[in-house]
């Protein structure tokens, strides 16, 4: 069915539902092959792309809401997701739907709350909805064309990841259980958007005493195979509630 | 004017003007007397305490809401305000209303977003407006009973306050123009919420370079008069850019 189509026939019992001139934005991050990824969509009859969001239904929480869309949305289930930014211009999405009645529910006024995800790549399998005709993660230095502001969403998204990496168990929730230092540097990296020294990088991790060094090194490379590590949970959570940064 | 009448009164032309189902709650900082103070309301007929709040219009951004509704119902003008966290849950303020009919604007569900504000104290001469009996500065240590999950909102702004410390003009906007090496280092112990030690304080301080030592003293206590000092902006926003934390 075209797009057009779709949203005509969802308008009337959005309108019945869904609190109106409220709508969630995700943008959901994973880390893969030493790049950190999005997942985005394509929607039907467009030739930009979109980050997953949906509305508020009446009888339900942001947090709620947040996570039932990505489930729709993308198949993502189960997933860390946090709030980061609302976005309340003017004419944000109106333009966009201008061909179509007034009285379609898309076509109002929508004040966005974002919310991010941090998810295993490996355990995210991506699942093309009805509205869309791609679901897919795309490199953050590889980004298609957005639509409406949905790019300087991302843009936010990005930069609150690169604030709360001192605050937030974001490595935990983007790595494998078990990762390399390199990999764990190579995040870091991405995330600040700036080379680290190997050696400074490797000793403030080791201060943190954070990481469990395990018995296992990974093969496979041209190398000498890195050793491996996971983070221990237990002391993570600790020193996350004082920042991983220095102490005043 | 009692307060049900005056709501009642307010009701219609709310529905018309306003976007429905979305509020604003502000958290206004104030530095004075070596005390951390926020600005707060209190509605007639009732015993508890507000955060002064409202509602975005149907053409307006939520900046512009904000700064109208802290300027209407507080005086407050041209202040630094920043949006920290939407408050989504199911119930937060239905109930408080429940003696009301149901048609009622304030009796719908809101979903409201909070942000906060630093200002100079000196600068800011609290006006009660047509809703409320007061609007007063109390200390934070010794905040009164709040309506509805005004004090949750309070608490989540001070934890957004002490992680933006690093990233944002805190000490800029809440300070006078001219201040002492312990008045900073009293706003920074308040705001995160423990003691510091007096050497390292100054030592990291002075390091940032981000001050400009004046040519004058605080002049009138018993002790030795401390030397002023002021913010070199231009330095202040370069470091902030970076964090005012240990680099990586």
């Amino acid at each position: 069915m075209e797009l057009k189509k779709i949203l005509e026939d969802k308008s009337k019992e959005s309108w019945e539902i869904y609190l109106p001139n409220l709508s969630i934005d995700c943008v959901v991050f994973g880390f893969h092959d030493a790049t950190l990824k999005v997942l985005v969509l394509k929607m039907k009859d467009s030739l930009v792309w979109s980050l997953p969001g949906g509305y508020v239904l009446k009888e339900e929480s942001i947090n709620d809401a947040a996570s039932r869309i990505l489930k729709v949305r993308t198949g993502a289930d189960d997933i860390y997701l946090q709030q980061f930014r609302i976005f309340g211009n003017l004419n944000r999405s109106e333009d966009f739907f201008k061909d179509y009645p007034d009285t379609l529910w898309h076509k109002q006024r929508f004040v966005s709350i974002g919310f991010y995800a941090l998810v295993d790549f490996s355990k995210v399998i991506p699942k093309v909805d009805e509205l869309s005709t791609n679901c897919e993660w795309k490199s953050i230095e590889e980004l298609p064309e957005f639509m409406m502001d949905h790019r300087f969403i991302f843009d936010k998204a990005l930069a609150t990841l690169r604030k709360q990496l001192v605050h937030k168990p974001i490595g935990y929730n983007l790595l494998q259980e078990k990762f390399t230092m390199p990999e764990l540097q190579k995040l870091y990296e991405i995330i600040l958007g700036k080379k680290l020294n190997r050696g400074n990088f490797y000793r403030k991790m080791l201060r943190y005493d954070i990481l469990n060094k395990l018995d296992e090194t990974r093969k496979g490379g041209a190398h000498k195979a890195p050793d491996l590590y996971s983070f221990s949970i237990e002391k993570y959570r600790k020193a996350l509630k004082n920042g991983l940064n220095e102490n005043w």
